[in-house]
């Protein structure tokens, strides 16, 4: 990886483009020595409000953290994947220079992505916020308990469950852990949300999709030992009596993809559609 | 069902209102012969050029067949239900001449559904044209072979399946077919389809939700004996070569619902969702 | 395909093994015309009570259907496979002699594969019966209608269902069509069938394994157009007031392997369990 | 329920049985004082080896505790369910005293239920065994990292997995967790396992239903915090490196159910599969 950011920080300084790294870079050096003097080093949370484009190396996880860091200020992001290609980082590492010299002179295909706000609230009082570009989980602990909850959807009464937890997925993240909970399939256009119980005790309870314009409350009643996941990266405990209220933020996440992206191309490849069982 | 009927057209007449009857019930004798004489009697075709507002007596499957045929015309529907509520009959038979009184006087909630309207082309030459508003569903026949298709979304292709079939629905169709298929449940006012595959070769084939803007073309490369239907009610062959397209229709139906309705109450009353295992 | 069967009866004929043919090979001229004259030519229904070992060329596909015929003689099989490996056809055609030779000397795996054994009932009396290594299917045809009926498991009543039908599948079915219905895998030598029902209209009816000692009873209340499948391959026509009766056919099938044959690595080929999402 | 527990303690003095009380409910006083004198009182782990039979007030959750300590010595069961009931706790309350007095002639259905047995070895020293009579649940903790593990079936290489865990059910445990995981239902008298994952990352991971004659070895290869559960009520702490090892207990447990016991009414009643979406 550190090859991969020398090229680029090296190729964007040719450019005269200011080039910011973030303290990981930085500390692991990644970056040449020489370089390094050439670029500015700065903390994740500090590049939203320097940076005009941010780009970074890596997989989807890596992605899902970095954006969080700058949903708040509509600053661009280029995925490049140093793996294979992920959902949002569709960038070859062996094709970056070529395609992010192209990106820079409007070769991209943007596409928004929206994100979703967290707020805890404990008796009254906001105890926790929290932003997720996948998914926001409420989900029981290691004790094992199940959780008891009652959603409301825009203050409308849906229904009380008895779960192991509920994931509230972005469309972005009804392709991760949703899926494997047996969420649908959100297209990333689509301004919609999804709610997936996870291992419900009633077998009728069953992946709802709404608009992303509803607010979405869930009143814990008995919980042990659970938490508010979000994008499986940071938590907040959760206690009984706790209400989370799950919205979309403000802003969407602006992600350029390669002129080439095509969505279900993507699924097709991370589902392996084309094969079959016989 | 004629006592309901005669309730219904002798409270209109009073009102002077002009009352239809469709030839269904004229024929079965379900209107007392006097009143008979004060209305006129229709074809359900004729129905939305001269009426004004059309109320359904029957369950969710009567609606389903009188709005298909409304739907062009735009005018309004209630739904009085003979047995248990249904999704979309909202009105209980009790309380049909309180209620359809006050909505009279602008006391309902309106609430608009989507339909689907389905095309197929043969040759290139369209053979077969009709609405939905549960779904479409290509299905395979009684003979039992699977049929292969592909799926393509905006002219983008998606996938190619081996299955039973594939369901296209609308939200209100999510809690017909579509869930008995594992398909989610979309609330009523998200501006979705999804697309559902019924007993797919492959297991990764999930169900996908995509905007109703979008337009879905299913190419038929294998089947021997397969139909496309709507709304279970009506159906087409499909030849090997076929292709079906559907998009949202560009009319939406417009159900008028008791002031007191609410579409997660529904829910949870037809799937049971307050009952748990224990 | 001709060329692995004369390279075959070529091999066994220098073994001084008599070798007998199916019309269908025979037929579509598959072997040289030099070599039919020392093989006799048989119908497949005649194959069990003739040879003591019969080898598929084919797909599993093929070799269900010699299965069904082979049951009542108590035959053993090999199966060979000329494209990918399948479940029951585990010889590579390219190791075809190699393979069979050994499986002569008694380098082979033996494996006993349970049949299901339908009795259809009308008014009383037998109308049909068939055999199935795979599945018996209950399933409704092309109108679209769902089927209605009961389930009793030895003369207990266990559940009335509407649905599109009823998969009861041996373990050997248990990765076929029942599989896309959403049942179990049953390991082969598990001494159970399952009961997996299709798009069922209740969200709780959920697959079941039972023993295979047990009869199942299946009481068709409403069906305007459905049939009862067997392996997918041949089928009957069902009536309202039908009584399907599924249970274990008396004799097993026994199927001879390679001696490196593994279950669960076919499973996992077939079921890319080694691929994982990202 | 300290009512029920002076009843039967009294009915069944007054036929000179000894009547032994555990810790618990002595201690809750829930027995009048005077019939404690005439009672012992034990540790629910000294119950197997001083009483020829047990009754279980409670529900289904009291009685898996109890059926743990009891079954390494084969003393047969009541359940006597203080509220709904349950799948093992079928004598209702209310007519407990005719029921039980029934029992102790010989009116009673028998039932052998099989329990698993539990080993976790850490560098190739046992470090913990637990019974199980529902299921043993390898599970990821709160911090909500996927585990990863291999699964091993009598020493042949089933699947490496990534998910939330894996379920071991016994055909009892198949209507609790493993079912709210998407688990088969095992008729009770089939002697198998089902393995079940939780969220699993690949699609194609499904249930499985094996032998109970199978051993079942899981290797933990990645795990931050994860734990084995032993019906839900007790637990170990897994490391990354152990392996679980789960086979049938060597002795069963026997439940004596009323005369008119039926399995499937109970599943009946509690998946309410009499109830149907319209």
């Amino acid at each position: 990886m550190g090859h991969s950011i020398t090229l680029l920080a090296n190729f964007l300084l040719q450019q005269n483009i200011h080039v910011y790294l973030d303290h990981a870079c930085a500390n692991e050096q990644l970056v040449a020595a020489d370089l390094l003097t050439q670029c500015r080093v700065l903390d994740k949370d500090e590049m939203g409000s320097h940076c005009d484009l941010v780009v970074v190396l890596g997989g989807d996880g890596t992605l899902l953290s970095v954006a969080r860091c700058l949903a708040p200020y509509r600053v661009p992001l280029i995925g490049v994947n140093q793996g294979h290609l992920g959902f949002l980082t569709q960038v070859a590492a062996d094709e970056m220079l070529n395609v992010v010299s192209g990106m820079l002179t409007g070769k991209y295909l943007p596409e928004e992505r929206i994100l979703l706000e967290c707020q805890l609230e404990r008796e009254g009082v906001e105890v926790g916020r929290a932003l997720a570009l996948n998914d926001v989980v409420l989900s029981r602990g290691g004790i094992g308990q199940m959780i008891e909850f009652q959603v409301m959807i825009n203050e409308e009464f849906v229904y009380s469950q008895r779960s192991d937890g509920l994931i509230v997925a972005t469309p972005t993240g009804s392709t991760a852990y949703a899926l494997a909970a047996g969420g649908p399939i959100l297209q990333p256009t689509l301004r919609a949300l999804t709610l997936v119980p996870i291992c419900p005790q009633s077998m009728t309870n069953r992946p709802i999709a709404v608009s992303d314009s509803c607010e979405i409350a869930i009143f814990i009643s008995k919980a042990v030992d659970a938490r508010a996941h979000f994008d499986g990266q940071s938590y907040i405990d959760i206690r009984c009596g706790d209400k989370l209220i799950i919205r979309r933020y403000r802003h969407s996440l602006r992600v350029l993809h390669p002129t080439d992206y095509q969505y279900y191309k993507t699924l097709r490849q991370k589902l392996h559609w084309g094969e079959q069982l016989v």
